[in-house]
């Protein structure tokens, strides 16, 4: 772990990602020492500095400090945490604060091959996304809501779960972003009110645009959700997992997700991806 | 300070306190070396950690970290910070964990005597509080919403700022809880849709109630707010500030906030609040 550049794994108690939750993350995926999709991650999180008017670090150091943590990496998990800094008590923000970098590496997660080919099983989460659109779709350090949906399971019969905003409608999975085929049209929930950005989501809809794919963003109800032909979850660690199962119903996969896998198995360099199409 | 009662101001980066905001805070007014409230933060405490299913630290432990830490203290802030402690990436609830318990003492904030005697002027924050009854009334660390309201004003103009939810609705101060009085009615927004339930709010409750003062707690509009006779603020550290003004209307202060400040000053052993009504 590198703290503002030193390998320590101390930080500063005043620091106003503890006290607050002020700042942002960004989890990104290593693959053979190199971070996967860095321009998207670094966009993000120079957009969610921009909304939460935190110093965003300097991009060559954040990602020299990056290749000096990765260069060993076959596989891993790159966690970037960038606070306000220290500073003051008090939720005022002070004159002079200085950011905080902290990049870990964290070990692959060690999903099933199956979650690829047989897709995976949803649970409808009790806890809802509050909505605020000064926060919504920033990957910010305020994740309660995330903690308290993903404590509602245990055990290996839920793979994830959905969860809605105070109206009902679904928004995304605890740690990933969801999408449904309708009539093949491919459709996301729109995250202005609330919600994370994925940037797996971003290029998806991107791919998408490029193999001719009809795509919407807008709001998707419970009902539509359960109604669709296909639907997968996608986050950057993951890239995509088809989903099986939700309260019963079973979803098939299709072509569009089918062409969709297939694009990004040339970008993401995940074999098991491969494997559900073949 | 003390960090899980050891004296040290380094904090393990992976402490779920920094990753999701994952824990509760309380701030503490210290009085000749005494905690203010005790009981009352404790049961606040308590009640945010049982919502949040984070164990709850022994309270004869923080009650002992306290005085070691407040002893000296004329005056003063203690804050204590209890999280669900290091575990994991991800926010899956690790099986075992430890909650990190976190006291540290900061001085006494220098505000001007005006505040109490002339009182203070509010503005209407821009930035709204998001609704979600999961995480309303706690004083949990997800506190971004507050940190973005309280950067809309520099300079001493302004000395709180007012937050609506969603729907217009105005629920409490960027560090206060809201009270006004209406018809001889003593009002405070309710809390079970967003809103942190302040320690010296529920006195002031009580102490209503003692006095045989009317109380309501229900939803306040803008229009409500700025109708009423007279207008408070509340805190834990400065007990309550009448309102002065808010967009050029100017308040009164009338019997009811006098009574309540006179029975205040009987508990808080804050001498600025009898210059008041004096």
């Amino acid at each position: 772990m590198l703290i503002n550049g030193i390998a320590t794994e101390q930080l500063q108690a005043t620091d106003r990602g503890l006290q607050y939750g002020d700042g942002l993350f960004e989890t990104v995926a290593v693959v053979d020492g190199q971070p996967r999709l860095w321009a998207e991650h670094m966009a993000r999180l120079a957009c969610g500095c921009q909304r939460l008017q935190i110093p965003l670090p300097d991009s060559a150091l954040l990602l020299q400090e990056t290749q000096q943590l990765c260069a060993d990496q076959p596989r891993a998990i790159l966690k970037i945490i960038v606070t306000r800094g220290s500073g003051g008590r008090g939720y005022r923000i002070p004159e002079t604060t200085e950011a905080t970098r902290l990049l870990a590496i964290y070990p692959w997660p060690a999903y099933p091959d199956s979650h690829y080919q047989q897709g995976i099983t949803l649970m409808v989460c009790h806890t809802r996304l509050g909505c605020n659109p000064a926060l919504a779709g920033i990957k910010h350090l305020n994740r309660l809501e995330q903690v308290l949906a993903r404590s509602e399971w245990q055990g290996s019969d839920i793979d994830e779960g959905i969860m809605r905003d105070l109206h009902g409608d679904v928004i995304e999975g605890t740690m990933s972003n969801l999408f449904i085929v309708e009539d093949e049209i491919l459709i996301t929930p729109d995250l202005t009110q609330c919600g994370v950005n994925g940037v797996m989501r971003e290029r998806v809809l991107a791919l998408a645009a490029e193999l001719g794919i009809t795509t919407r963003v807008e709001s998707v109800s419970l009902a539509r959700l359960k109604a669709a032909s296909a639907c997968f979850v996608t986050n950057s660690i993951i890239g995509l997992w088809p989903v099986r199962a939700l309260d019963g119903i079973n979803y098939e996969q299709g072509k569009i997700m089918h062409d969709l896998i297939e694009a990004l198995v040339q970008i993401l360099d995940e074999p098991r991806l491969a494997t559900i199409t073949s």
